[in-house]
């Protein structure tokens, strides 16, 4: 069993926020940072801050804290963040033009390499500098691009064939965009982006969490 | 202090994700669902789904498990989707046109009434059937429309100040799209959506979070 699977999302997802604190930390020229300021700018608790890292083996200096660079770089590792990643998107409307556009991806290492469409228009065409394959080929040019990450951002009726597709060319990690529930093998890695939910916590927050 | 407070962000998120699946339960009918069932389908523990809803005042019937209907409603009503919130998001590009014609937002009672952008030949007109007001007007418009919660969408430079004037409007809650860390009052919820995070958790499961 990989390693992964005995830590939390949660934990991984903590990881993710650290890994941006220190980048902006880094960028700034701090030499280090102490598990409080870690943990107040995301409101954490400083205890939870030196158990996630302890778990990773970093510990912090007392009175000096972790070292900015070293912990940003161990964390990328950790994250598989310090390699480049090729991912395909699925569905060129909004949401897929939208991630194409997100500069951030390119800056973390996640390459976006292809566009699939079934839009006689689209296909062929380039978008944002990409160019635009024609989705019946998926399984194919999922091989021959060598791409790691399946990104759907198709209509929900079309996202399981698609999601199928992706696992038969042998990829193992799909981020879905689709508002539908996938089923796919325990040996791939799905992730549910779910718009809502961000919404949700802040309509949470708006009626101050009372039933 | 608002009893929101002492719930930590990964409850609401799961209480999300169980609204989702009951969601789903309740059209297919289903009278009731156990924690096990409930904890399956997102790789929980069926302990961790026993505790957030018991905190809620939720309890399972033994060999009956949780009546579906009650508990989705229950937890609509902790999140405030009982009922409807206006929404305005903040640039009219890529990610806001996404969400703009992201159904699911409706769905949940979450209602985009205004569109802001700077661009004048995008202004008066209407953008998926939504008005398309001029971002210099914002905080009028925002209290005009009795907006209360606004999604940022515009480039990270632009993001600052457009949180500060939906703070002056008087406006609670923020979703931010835009790269950057925001500095607002303790009083306002801001939530980072971070498309990035999603694919780091990808990453990690590929490299078999190995260091």
């Amino acid at each position: 069993m990989p390693r992964n699977r005995r830590i939390s999302e949660s934990t991984v997802r903590r990881l993710s926020i650290y890994y941006r604190l220190l980048s902006g930390l880094e960028k700034e020229g701090a030499p280090t940072v102490s598990s409080r300021e870690l943990a107040e700018k995301e409101k954490l608790t400083p205890a939870q801050v030196r158990k996630d890292l302890s778990f990773f083996g970093s510990f912090g200096t007392r009175g000096l804290g972790y070292p900015v660079r070293e912990l940003r770089e161990k964390i990328a590792r950790i994250l598989g963040l310090n390699r480049t990643w090729n991912v395909a998107v699925v569905g060129a409307g909004n949401i897929g033009s939208a991630l194409v556009s997100y500069k951030e991806f390119q800056k973390q290492g996640f390459l976006i390499k292809l566009i699939f469409d079934n839009d006689q228009r689209k296909i062929g065409s380039s978008h944002k500098g990409i160019p635009v394959s024609d989705v019946s080929h998926l399984a194919d040019e999922l091989k021959a691009h060598h791409i790691d990450i399946v990104v759907i951002a198709v209509p929900g009726p079309a996202a399981q064939g698609v999601a199928e597709e992706a696992v038969s060319a042998g990829v193992r990690a799909i981020l879905n965009f689709a508002p539908v529930s996938l089923k796919i093998p325990a040996s791939v890695s799905l992730r549910n982006e779910n718009m809502s939910m961000e919404l949700e916590q802040l309509s949470y927050f708006l009626v101050g969490g009372n039933g």
